[in-house]
């Protein structure tokens, strides 16, 4: 006599169509013992992007409104940060004028200001105090609870079928490795992002790290693969992104790679639940590039809108 | 009725001595479920140095054999490269002129000669041959061959206590990822080593990455901490190492660490069945600092000699 057995659907917030069948389809196909696909537990690498696509990037990057937050904090005991014309720039939601240039000197001074001169354990802690306080202007909870469920479910998916979960963001390494973990279930060692170089001293009170902007690494764009080279060392059979941002890791996950391969874009088109952008987004993730080379690539695009029954954790389905 | 159960020696070449039982205690401290130093899981981060911490550095570190070899193995056919002055003093064995200058103008020529120009596949595939035709002069055997074998059963004995073993090894991270899965088990993912960046080109073969010298991160002495922070994100709880180039990465994993931590430093005290070497090491492993700093800190001293049974897994016991 043989059970059938009924199993669970792993992905249940995504629709049924096209975008969950492929998903399933390229799963069971590098897992299947015996297979001509299949791919050795070691070599299931997937390399995520994390703004837009596990997490929003509206209004703005969730890393951009930490910096304002703490330099809103600060302000107030610190005449010196409160005088300096890109802290004004930033308080008065200036962007175009921190954007300005072509080394983006704004930006880079905020990020200075916020993410430098401080031990990497007075940064965790500033990051964990932001992340207990404050809250997102649209949906008024914690940012950190503003993941996407399906997003969340794909994680999962792929680590039971013995996928290795990597992060592969613009933002910062520090910032992410502060609550990935307790997050997505991704440990600190699994997350690429943008870095710079610490110090080392060796203090009465212990061994210190101090952050600097020092041969800062911006882990973006062609950055990408140049990053998972360098961080992962091995290329990477799935890949998940939603902007022109993760072009290059989608090509390199998914153009002449001797493994099986699967790349997927998150296309934000849902206005009602989350936000509807591509091409002229109001805050960071454009994509038109990597969104028109995808039906040449195979690359699996999502419709927020269509393929996800639910958004948030906190939705209704 | 109790069964007394005989579990096997985990690590059956290290000899019953301070040193392994310094070890075991250890490894049952932060494993033993409900004990006031259980280490989580996740937390059981341990680091290995590599150049005469898990393999020899002796007559030289394994990696400039490769360069060395790798310049014999083209000089025929390439004039310019046989011209080069620098080219010629590796070739001749002159260290002294390679390692000159402040900023080690040759050898950073030679690695540029040997590490940078070609794509991350191809140097890939030129390690891999070197490994399969090169052969160390003094054990005559294939350099991925002569691994200790007491730290052989210590990366398996702790993974099977549920660690994660890395690499932070000032060797290229390019170089090492090529061999460690299949010589240590431990995968490119978690190897920390030197690094420089790629740069990332979409060719009609398909995507590259294409080597550099540019951001070359030395992941040396202080370098140490810098790189575990860099890649791993969080402290060890365990590390190992063999030379002053240790010391900073030692201190960080032991010094005021909120968890239990453990240092190891392996001595090489045996002229007859390897190398002894200390204040004045013929090729690189000078230990003099850490040395001394090792009773204060509590660290674990081995010599080689006394504490291991056999040193390679060709060696009789």
């Amino acid at each position: 006599m043989t059970m059938k057995q009924e199993t669970a659907d792993p992905i249940p917030s995504w629709n049924d169509g096209k975008a969950k069948q492929s998903i399933d389809a390229f799963v069971q196909r590098v897992t299947t013992a015996g297979g001509k696909d299949f791919v050795p537990l070691a070599e299931r690498i997937a390399v995520f992007d994390n703004d837009g696509c596990l997490w929003p990037e509206n209004p703005m990057p969730f890393q951009l409104a930490f910096v304002i937050d703490e330099l809103k904090r600060r302000v107030p005991t610190e005449p010196k940060l409160a005088a300096d014309p890109m802290v004004q720039a930033a308080l008065a939601g200036d962007l175009v004028k921190l954007s300005a240039g072509e080394h983006y000197d704004g930006l880079m001074r905020v990020l200075a200001l916020t993410h430098a001169g401080m031990t990497t354990e007075e940064f965790r802690a500033t990051v964990e105090a932001w992340l207990a306080s404050a809250k997102h202007p649209q949906y008024g909870k914690p940012y950190d609870q503003i993941t996407y469920q399906p997003m969340q479910e794909l994680l999962r998916y792929l680590r039971v079928s013995g996928f290795k979960t990597f992060i592969v963001s613009g933002g910062g390494a520090d910032f992410m490795r502060v609550w990935v973990e307790r997050v997505y279930g991704i440990p600190p060692e699994q997350v690429v992002g943008s870095t710079a170089r610490t110090t080392f001293e060796l203090r009465d009170s212990g061994p210190v790290l101090v952050k600097t902007l020092d041969h800062l690494f911006v882990d973006d764009e062609i950055g990408k693969p140049v990053g998972i080279h360098q961080f992962i060392g091995r290329r990477p059979i799935a890949c998940f992104g939603n902007s022109d941002g993760d072009q290059a890791m989608l090509q390199y996950t998914t153009i002449n790679n001797p493994r099986p391969s699967f790349g997927l874009i998150v296309h934000h088109t849902d206005g009602k639940r989350e936000y509807a952008y591509d091409a002229k987004p109001k805050s960071s993730g454009k994509l038109v590039d990597a969104l028109k080379e995808a039906p040449q690539r195979g690359w699996t695009v999502v419709s927020m809108k269509d393929d996800w029954k639910s958004i948030f954790p906190f939705d209704k389905c």
